[in-house]
Formats: C-alpha cells, sequence, structure tokens
C-alpha cells in the first residue's frame, strides 16, 4: 500500500501555563495507507514540528520530512527503515525533524500492526506482553506540605510508584529540597518506590548535584533523574560514580545513539526513552535491546496521553525485568481527549497493553475537536500547512 | 541598553535544488538595541527557525526563543550567557531553538562590539587576529573528469587548499571513489591541502569508511570529513584508531557538548564548527578552547554567506596555529547579496577579518530585498509572524 496522507492535529488546552506540565497541548499525527489509519503522537512544540512537516527545500539535505514519507510504499518494517534512511539524510539538517518524524513512525507501526493483525510489540520482536507497575509521575509541591500531599494523594489510588519532579527543585537550598525528598518518601510510605526528577536544574554542576544525594539515599530514592542537561555525558559519568543511587535520564534523546551514549559513557542505570522524540518506536527498541545488554533498566518517558503511552510501552512491553513505567497521573483534558481508550490500572495496580493490532489505541477525532488549534503557515502567497478537517 | 527588536529574515534563490549546496537560501537575524543594529545568520531551515522563534508555549520548558531574548538588558558578555541560560531552561524541549538562537545571538555580539569599539573576537578573550589560509569548499563532480576540473579551477584561483565533497562520493564503487579522489588531488597539485568531505554516506558503517582510506592516504589528504552521522561517537572513535588520515567533524553541532564529545570520544582531529547552528559564538569559542587544550585543530563551518564568515572566524581567529578556514567558493548569488561587503583572499591567498568593531560585516538590506520571502504564520486567528520590513 502507499502513503496517501499525513495529517498533523494541533490541540490545546484554552490557557497554557509555564508550569512543567507537557499535557497542556498535544500534536497528534493521523497516517491513511490503504484502507487503514494510523495514529501516532510527537511530544514536541506542535507549530515548529508541523513548520518541519512542511516546509520548503533549503538544500538536498534539508528538505521537509513530508517529501521523505508521502506517496512511499508501506508493506513491511523495512519501509519505516528505508523511510527513516531518508529522513536521516534528506533533513540531516533539519534539526526539528526528528520530533515531527517520531509521531508520523508510530502511525506508521500502527498501520502495519493493523494490517497484519498484530500488536506492535509483536512486530518488534517480542513474544509476550508483560505487565508494568505504573508510576505517579507529578510535580513537587509548592512547598514540603504541597510534596506531601500529593503523595498520600498517589499512594491513595493505589500507586505504589510515585515520581515527584520540577517545581521548586533543587531552586533553593539543599536543606529545603531535602524537606521535599522527605516529606515525598512520607507520603508515599516506607514500601513505595519513590522516584526523584531534577529537570536539568543544575546544568553541568556535579558538585550541585551530589550535594542531594544523602537526602534521596536517606529517603531510598530509585533514582534520580536528569540532574543534568541531555548532552551532559561527562557529568553524568561524573556523578554516577560516586553516587549511592541510580541516575535516570535520557528523555531528550533525540535519536538512539544519545541514548546509547548515555548508557555507555553517562553511566545512568535507567534510561528513560520518549518516543514521541527519539524517532519512534524502532530506534526506542534499539536503545532497549542495548539497555539488555548493559544491564541497565528500560523505562518509557510519557507525561501526555494514553496514544503516547500505548506507543511508548511497545518497545519494552516485552521486557519482563523492565518492571516500572511512567504514567500519565493528572493529564489536562486534552490529552485525555484525544485517544478513543485509556489505559487504566487494574486491582494489582498494574497496567497492561490492549489485546489489539497495532498500537491498541487509537486517536478520538471527536474528543480532538473541541481543542483544535486553527494553524495556517503561507510562504510567497502559498499555502504549505492549513489545519486538516478531523 | 534593552534588546528592542529580533527580525528574522527568509532570503531564497528563485530556484532551489536538491544540490548539497547550502548558500541556495538564508536566515538572517536583524536585532535592535539601543542606538544599535546587529546582524546574524542560522545556518537552518528558514520557516522553521522562525516558527521556533514565535510559536506559543507549551509549557514551561518548551516555550519560543524570542520570549527569551525580547526585552532582556544587554550591557555585557554576561547578559548573553544569561539568554543562553534562558533559552536552554525555557526552550528545553523545543529541538530547533538552538538554530534560532544561534543567529540572535552573533547579532548580540556584534551589538556588544559596536557599543564597546571593538571586535568580538577581542569580547572572546583574544588579542590578536591572525590571517587564514582558505579552503574552496565545493562539491565533487558528476564523473572524475568533473572533479578534476573543479580541483583545477580552484588551483588558477590562487587556493592553496580545497575541499571536495558529496555529489557521487560514497554512492557507487570504492573504485569510482578512488578515482575522483585521486582526480581531484591531479587538479589541485602536488602541493595542495586536499581535503574529503562525505557528508555522512556511511552512517554508522566503520567498514564502508576504512575501505576508502587507502586511496585517501594515496592521495594525501589531510582529513577524512564526516564518514558518519553526527552523533555516532562509537564509529567515529573506532574508524579514527585504525585510521592513517585524521577524521575532521562537528558541523552538525547544535551546542558545545557534542563538539567536545566528538573529540574526547570520536577522537577527530579537527573539529568543525557552524556557529549558525551550535548556539553562536559563545559555544564555538568554548569548543576552540577544548580543541587547544587537546591538541585538536579547530576549523570553522561556513558554506553560506560572507556574514556567516565573519562570525565564524570571531571563536578561532586568535588561534595562529590553526590555520586553515573554510571559505564558501561559489555561493549563490543570494549568500553574496545579503551582507555589506565581502572578505576576499589577498595576494597570499590568505583571509583576513575586516578591522571593525562587532563582527566587522553587516546584513545589506538593499541586496536582501530581491531574494526575501513572504511568510505568515497565523494561530487561532492571530498572526504570530508577517515578514518584517527591512
Amino acid at each position: 500500500m502507499r502513503i496517501e496522507a499525513v495529517d498533523l492535529f494541533y490541540l490545546t488546552m484554552p490557557e497554557v501555563t509555564d508550569a512543567g506540565d507537557g499535557s497542556q497541548d498535544a500534536l497528534v499525527v493521523r497516517v491513511r495507507a490503504g484502507e487503514y489509519t494510523g495514529w501516532g503522537e510527537c511530544e514536541a512544540s506542535p507549530l515548529v514540528s508541523i513548520a518541519a512537516q512542511v516546509c520548503p527545500m533549503s538544500h538536498g539535505a534539508c528538505r521537509p520530512v513530508g517529501a521523505s514519507v508521502l506517496g512511499q510504499g508501506l508493506d513491511g518494517p523495512e519501509d519505516i527503515a528505508r523511510m527513516r534512511d531518508l529522513v536521516k539524510m534528506h533533513s540531516m539538517d533539519l534539526l526539528q525533524a526528528a520530533h515531527t518524524w517520531s509521531g508520523i513512525e508510530m502511525a506508521l507501526w500502527d498501520i502495519l500492526g493493523q494490517a497484519r493483525g498484530a500488536p506492535v510489540w509483536r512486530l518488534l520482536g517480542y513474544d509476550k506482553a508483560y505487565p508494568k507497575t505504573p508510576y505517579a509521575s507529578m510535580l513537587f509541591g509548592d512547598d514540603p506540605e504541597g510534596t506531601l500531599q500529593g503523595a498520600k494523594a498517589a499512594r491513595a489510588q493505589n500507586y505504589r510508584a510515585v515520581k515527584m519532579g520540577w517545581g521548586p527543585y533543587g531552586q533553593g537550598s539543599v536543606a529545603l529540597d531535602a524537606e521535599h525528598v522527605m516529606a515525598a518518601r512520607e507520603g508515599l510510605g516506607p514500601e513505595g518506590i519513590l522516584l526523584i526528577d531534577a529537570g536539568q536544574i543544575w546544568r553541568e554542576d556535579v558538585a550541585a548535584a551530589a550535594a542531594r544525594l544523602p537526602a534521596l539515599q536517606e529517603a531510598g530514592a530509585t533514582w534520580l533523574e536528569e540532574p543534568f542537561t541531555g548532552h551532559a555525558l561527562d557529568a553524568y559519568g561524573t556523578l554516577a560514580a560516586q553516587s549511592p543511587v541510580r541516575l535516570a535520564g535520557g528523555e531528550a534523546a533525540h535519536n538512539a545513539e544519545m541514548a546509547r551514549h548515555l548508557i555507555d559513557y553517562g553511566r545512568v542505570g535507567f534510561i528513560q526513552i520518549d518516543c514521541g522524540r527519539i524517532g519512534g518506536l524502532a530506534p526506542a527498541k534499539e536503545v532497549a535491546d542495548h539497555a539488555v545488554a548493559k544491564g541497565v533498566t528500560y523505562v518509557n518517558h510519557t507525561f501526555t496521553s494514553h496514544l503516547a503511552l500505548a506507543a511508548s510501552l511497545q518497545p519494552f512491553v516485552g521486557l519482563e525485568e523492565h518492571r516500572i513505567c511512567e504514567y500519565p497521573f493528572t493529564p489536562k483534558a486534552v490529552a485525555l481527549a484525544l485517544s478513543d481508550r485509556h489505559i487504566l490500572p487494574d486491582a494489582n495496580g498494574e497496567i497492561v497493553l490492549p489485546d489489539a493490532p497495532g498500537l491498541g489505541i487509537a486517536g478520538n477525532p471527536e474528543g480532538m475537536r473541541d481543542y483544535l488549534v486553527d494553524v495556517e503557515i503561507r510562504v510567497q502567497g502559498k499555502v504549505l500547512y492549513q489545519t486538516p478537517a478531523l
């Protein structure tokens, strides 16, 4: 079959704040090929990613992503690999291309899975989909009391694992950060899995990160996430060598190599991949294979919708030992509305992928309509993009 | 003073081909602060980089670049560093941000230099600007005869160094590639500096690159450039360990860390920085310092205008031993028209930076007018970008 249409839908909440909450808007991708409709989602600036899909060619190595996808044949995984190679060569100098391609790639796998009547994880090489233990991902409270209440709320909802991140953490004193971490532990209870996310706050400053380690160890944190910028391999490696708490990172990876380097040179213990940024499911599976080989645990990065969640589970759902997964705990309404179903924790507090062909979750045009953003991009009087009909 | 305006101008040739010629379009940046006008240039997809400047905020770590620049104070280098940090934190999840910021950052240095009556290289910490030996950067011919003629033409114009790249190289047989390399050497003469650019053609395939080494050695090539993708540190390191010819790379670096890793892990002998991608002049200077410490030679990457050339020389013009520099040999008319002056080789075949405050070369509104692209971006009926008046 041929890829006949790639439509990008920019969705948003009526009001977007500067909180570190990535579920306030979304870029949903719909691909049509033959009789199938596939869905995907970019974890990226919607407007900029749309521009990367439709921009005029600058030269042979700076072409729009769309030029490498539209009209291409799609009959097997080798076609997705071929298009990936086209994007890499023809959009080499288009930095945003990886983010745009990520959502498209998911939708291509969704279509292949539907055509073969198989879940995507099977096409990726797994025999079985194992349940995952979701962690409730939330922002630190404005003060330790707020953090305590947040952790308590998650526990009350049967979550055995909680991640606290961003907000005031790392912005004030070491002592205040310790109070937040202890409050999170108290709210979660002694048995819960506690994860701490610094949101790159210390850039490349190893000493600033190291000063927080004693409190993290005392609170029994399972990991310290993103102490540094996504490219700070040396800082990661230096901190890892002295840290009693394992490091986690990788969400910024926009190709498989970046994630591999964070494992090999940055010595993280957990590699966190956002399929909506790294180029979709195939490079994520490549990272999962590398993580297994290196004794590192793979974890998804998902702070948005259940469509993104369904996609992000595929590359590691066959790894029984890689147990915890990020779960959007309090997504904004737009993130819930955009998919046709949701993945809810069962009585054991675990989640399982829907047993269905493709990704198992589709876009929900009806739900998206209320959040759809009207965009028009004109170049030399020609309309390159106009929000398509849902 | 305050930054009052940041205007982006998308320029293009009437026709853009899929040749690997990056001078077919341009994104010029004009910044106004106090009584000064500064100029810069992004080496990037113009439309996508414009979108990154004006896009709506997605969340606290995915804001438009413009939000971190407009209205800011600009009185010294520390203000540029402060804005860089703002962009890094507030546009963390906006992949294209580095490319947009690059041109703005140059313009900020240009303004600071003008305000202090000093060339930018002095503000970057150098005492003296040394002449550079330009290499004529050109594409391989369609066949070895074409390559021969190209190299002869460069030699006839007094160039002592030539870089041949892209075109058919690496796409056919090892034997054909050898013929091209030998033809380039013949055209250039036995004394000339010969540089070969593979344009990432082998992705991560070390064996394919290694098969070309004997011919490169026989032809006395000074470097093999970009055999692999910009993030393929392991492939670079493996090839470097077995290559009699030094490797060159780095043009894809969109932050200083990427370039540092290519030196430390990829073991390149030449680090090539495009100031229009890496985030401007300060991170490029940081890379130059690291190169000096590691015994690696810094080279600019410039395939576009003389405005970009003037900017790209600043971070290493004070390094006497880092002698050769990339020089746009046959740029398209738009690239020549956009700047108010040009840097021409002297009788010795060397170039020197204009002795003037700031970058020493400014944008030329008159020349740009013929190439200006009319762009309009509308979101929810609101115009976020419209081509500004020149």
